[in-house]
């Protein structure tokens, strides 16, 4: 007797099993019926055990991310738009261009197939937006717990824009830092649809792919020392970490940051503070002081641009590297790591 | 107040926490803590958003697997290792040496951070034998539900060592159709193991690496037509999906086929059929007739490779491609794809 056959789900609507990760015959049904009609393409169509690429560059950047977020679909996107634009926008902050991704799903037992078909198609929106192709994947099930988690990791490779290097040991002394947008949305976004907060006007996650801005930065000539987003552990974090990697002090203006009245109020109510939320849509850039005003300019020219701002500079670090914040008061206080985790699985 | 203040967990042993998975304080202390030390080399060291590659070709061969294996210790292995392993062997098996892997983990909260140490160094010496580093990483963390579980992705880079096209296209009529070992061993001990049963001589899971036998036999000039590894689904799932993609009929020796005396005692008793049993280091390789020989005799001197044997031959396909499979009686029967999941999370 077998004990390991699989339950026989009996449900008004179609649901994953265990057997469609089996990697046999449900499995093959999965891939024909949502997976190859949404990213269809000659790489992956070939259903081999890996792809061969011909990549226009022999200087490839890499980069990989799980997704895990609940609730899967929030204001402003879902896991599948956000496994995209998560995966793109670390390309984009090495300056590179996005070419390939690889996708592959963790999926519970009983998650509705309607929901993966969305989820699917937000992907390969996602993925045509920004020209880039799902070319390798995956498909794991396991046991039901709840019904709802689906686990979704991306790999990207691309190519890089720029002929010198762009990452945390290119930022110099004096170095302006800007900022590409407003902070907190799409960490306040998640939380409130999670508890169920309503609200006068919509809270929409910022969730949107950060390529564009960067091609045009490149584009036009800006020599973009060093990018990050600012995604968990907030625009705090990012700025810890890089005044390490980099060895140098930053200091920021508190009122240069902009924050949306109604996510600031959300923050204040619930005690969270909005340096330390998540962003899923916004970056910083190091760029030459001469240079600030050019790039400001450009990024501004996006939608998800239009409140960037220059929020501080670059010193040679005084002991160990520090990140300062300066208040309309002018009181300063150095910026830490977040502790603990303010927003479990917000990305 | 803030409602998702994570628990404190109290406990002997230390354990992975939400705030692990935050980007924050704790996930740098983990990255500094167990995965550099393990991984660590000046790529993954930069910590950035993604890594800079210089490939030796523009031609790369590239690949994705998430592995959410229970239990994640078992005769012959871990999650750890057949995380390497089985992306390794995918790469392998389209005629590429692997270079660069990325490495993604999804982990429960409650894990025991031993374990996850015990993991993590099965990987970077499953890494470091098989010349490949690990690049890029990220690590999110769920919450508790059994403390069990950690989901690993790991997807690779590699370059083509062969001139000639290998995958299922290149399947040709009267192609040999070789098989690298006896089949069953992963699936059985996995099984065994998650059963608690004990046999007189211990099971162990085949996992292993194959590209040391693909680089041999491409090394000895051996024109490989196509590889699949036989993993989820078992021998005759990686046939039939062969015979598909390749338009071709296969004929198949059973009594060519080695199964280890104790394998075929645990299938017959459990109700398992071998040929659908997952295997982790087992491959099916088309070779042109007059190659088969020399293919066999490079394949026989890998310990993982002592039981090859030619199992069948490639016709043209008589009306839809089949695999079929005759038995020592000479009766014949259709292969088909495995149906349902005879053992859920078996890799």
């Amino acid at each position: 007797m077998n004990n390991f056959t699989c339950a026989v789900l009996v449900d008004d609507q179609q649901v994953i099993s265990l057997g469609h990760g089996s990697g046999g015959k449900q499995t093959s049904q999965l891939i024909k019926q949502i997976f190859l009609p949404a990213f269809g393409n000659d790489k992956l169509n070939m259903l081999h055990d890996g792809v061969l690429l011909d990549i226009p560059s022999s200087q490839i950047v890499f980069t990989t991310d799980s997704y895990v977020i609940q609730p899967i679909f929030f204001p402003g996107g879902d896991i599948g738009k956000l496994a995209v634009t998560g995966t793109v926008n670390d390309l984009a902050m090495c300056g590179a261009k996005p070419l390939y991704l690889s996708c592959s799903f963790i999926i519970e037992e009983g998650f509705l197939q309607s929901h993966l078909q969305r989820i699917v198609n937000a992907m390969q929106a996602e993925a045509e937006a920004n020209g880039v192709q799902i070319v390798a994947g995956d498909t794991k099930v396991i046991e039901r717990h709840m019904g709802k988690n689906i686990f979704i990791n991306t790999t990207g490779i691309g190519i890089s824009l720029s002929k010198e290097p762009i990452n945390p040991l290119q930022i110099k002394p004096n170095d302006c830092i800007i900022l590409s947008g407003d902070i907190g949305r799409h960490g306040v976004a998640v939380m409130a649809e999670r508890e169920n907060l309503t609200f006068s006007s919509p809270l929409i996650s910022d969730c949107a792919s950060l390529f564009p801005i960067v091609r045009a930065l490149l584009g036009e000539g800006i020599r973009v020392h060093c990018l990050r987003d600012i995604t968990r552990g907030g625009l705090a974090t990012a700025l810890v970490e890089l005044s390490e990697s980099s060895d140098m002090d930053f200091s920021i203006l508190e009122e240069a940051i902009a924050i949306d009245t109604a996510v600031d109020s959300v923050c204040e109510i619930l005690g969270l503070d909005p340096l330390y939320v998540a962003n899923e849509g916004r970056f910083v850039a190091f760029v030459p002081e001469d240079q600030a005003e050019s790039a400001l300019k450009i990024i501004r020219q996006f939608p998800e641009g239009y409140l960037a701002n220059a929020i501080g500079q670059v010193h040679p670090k005084a002991r160990s590297p520090r990140a300062i914040i300066k208040n309309a008061l002018g009181i300063e206080r150095n910026l830490y790591r977040l502790m603990g985790d303010q927003l479990p699985r917000i990305c």
